[in-house]
């Protein structure tokens, strides 16, 4: 496999990748590069496509390589493309006049690709990234990132609140304000800590679908590549 | 009551309470806020008065509440203006989209507001925030936290020393280069310590009144509110 | 002695020796200051001439003193002049509306000035601060700060590389895309440690000095001062 690609794009996957965990496996093929990951507390996965489209400079067989993605994510710096390739078990990563050689992680040492669940959700809007972020954000004002928030999704409103004993925080989108609609009704609870790490990836427009109880995807594109999370709802008692 | 008022306003005043403690009693009353706070070693005290106009919008009856000043300032994010409403024992303070609401403190359970005694100084001149900020830094770089500056005003120097066995610092303004001058003879020994917090929240010119072994006050504008520091000497010994 | 001389240069002089030890002995005399220092683990030297035509103005009998250079550092700040006056065994400096004064040190408390060896090395190149650091800074991505790179000139290339067990850097410049080249080869080990500490105070086009297992010579001009450092080698065992 021999891959250019810019800098920026690679990064962006990079940081997406490490919301998550910091080494996976890769699917590498003529179409492109795949990664799946779930994170050690099996609460949220990536799924991540960069097309061969999305490179510079493409050329590779079908296969799959095991990478410590937070390992090359410190070697990156500056702006220059970035080249790519496998070599005898090592991979050779270079920019401008810096080369760095890694050797591959021993595949079976290596969490399993997860099987990502297809699920049909009822409920969609697209929120710019930038104010999901301040929403959640403001949330950590007032909350733990242990705790929960509850993202809601009504006819009329699409709503991030937070609510502890005495105090309490809300942000609201009426639908009118929003695109990509999908009318439905979402409601869970999810963990602050989570949605923060991955909002951190974020960028642009997000797609947020949702589902009464049911896990929560984001979606946005980091460059040419499409980057998507799913995240498990925690269950209400009485909070 | 309910208020609007600039982002900036509510900040700058947020942050001048910072330097004091954090939490505190406000008058509420038709004519405005009123904050007055001592600080936990009695050394310094705030006095605040935000006018009725210079809010956005203000309406308030005449009242008294407790505030966790500190957590309202961690609220407090982006550039909107500030809506703030009392609601049932709770503050509800919305900016842009996002809306918090928080439980009045309980006024038997916060520091009584303090009486600030009215003392008429000899001395004052005016010196711009900036400069009186960069003055202390260099003090800082020889002192401690916990050691005095002496603070002076002669017939033709403001001035402000530092002095320890090996080394020394001072820094001077000759009055015909300050403004809002009060001929008098000033001169005090004052913890590095509350200077530096206080000049946090100090901006543009500052006017800083002083006697011999008397407290100092410092006042200044942020926004369309006043706020003034009485800060008690130390005695000398034989610094 | 009595010198003024522009903050930017003396900030940039301190920079330059706190890489080596925090105090150490000036030469001063007509000609302007000098000073050599070794680091306390007798690795690096470096060797500073401020000529008397760098300064603003600059007045000094032939003597020695000896200076706490890191503290005269921490009290700079600004942009105005520096004028440095020695008085009654105080070092008084004053810039702007900022006058410290500030105790000489016991030159018999202060390491003796060292001999620096004048070593003729075989190969030379000049290579921008900038790209030096980000190259020291690639390295450090994969390795220790006590780890060591490799410094290399053939005749084709100018190399710094480091090498683990199972990973590599490489940042190559072909001699046809640098100045100043002196030919002939150089190769040894030096410590990632002192090679960052000291390229924090390189600035501009740096002359580097290499020869076979020889200590490296690097210099540059600070403003109207010029600094050399030499660097012992590590013995390569079987890195």
């Amino acid at each position: 496999m021999k891959a250019v690609i810019a800098m920026e794009t690679l990064q962006g996957v990079l940081k997406a990748l490490s919301a998550i965990d910091t080494e996976g496996k890769m699917q590498v093929g003529p179409e492109g590069w795949h990664v799946k990951m779930v994170d050690p507390a099996n609460v949220a996965m990536i799924d991540v496509t960069i097309p061969a489209s999305a490179f510079d400079f493409y050329q590779s067989d079908t296969g799959e390589i095991a990478l410590d993605f937070a390992r090359i994510q410190t070697m990156l710096n500056g702006k220059e493309p970035v080249t790519i390739q496998i070599v005898d078990q090592q991979v050779e990563i270079s920019t401008g006049r810096h080369k760095f050689s890694l050797r591959l992680l021993d595949p079976s040492a290596v969490k399993p690709t997860p099987r990502i669940p297809e699920i049909d959700l009822p409920a969609a809007v697209e929120i710019d990234a930038t104010e999901w972020t301040a929403a959640l954000k403001a949330a950590l004002a007032i909350m733990n990132k242990s705790d929960c928030v509850i993202i809601e999704q009504t006819d009329e409103m699409f709503r991030l609140s937070a609510k502890s004993e005495a105090e309490s925080y809300v942000s609201e989108w009426p639908l009118t304000s929003l695109t990509g609609i999908k009318n439905g009704m979402g409601r869970a609870l999810f963990t602050l800590d989570y949605l923060t790490d991955i909002s951190r990836a974020l960028a642009g427009p997000v797609k947020i679908e949702t589902g009464v109880d049911y896990p929560m995807r984001m979606s946005c594109r980091i460059s040419k590549a499409s980057v998507s999370y799913l995240i498990a709802p925690r269950i209400e008692n009485d909070l």
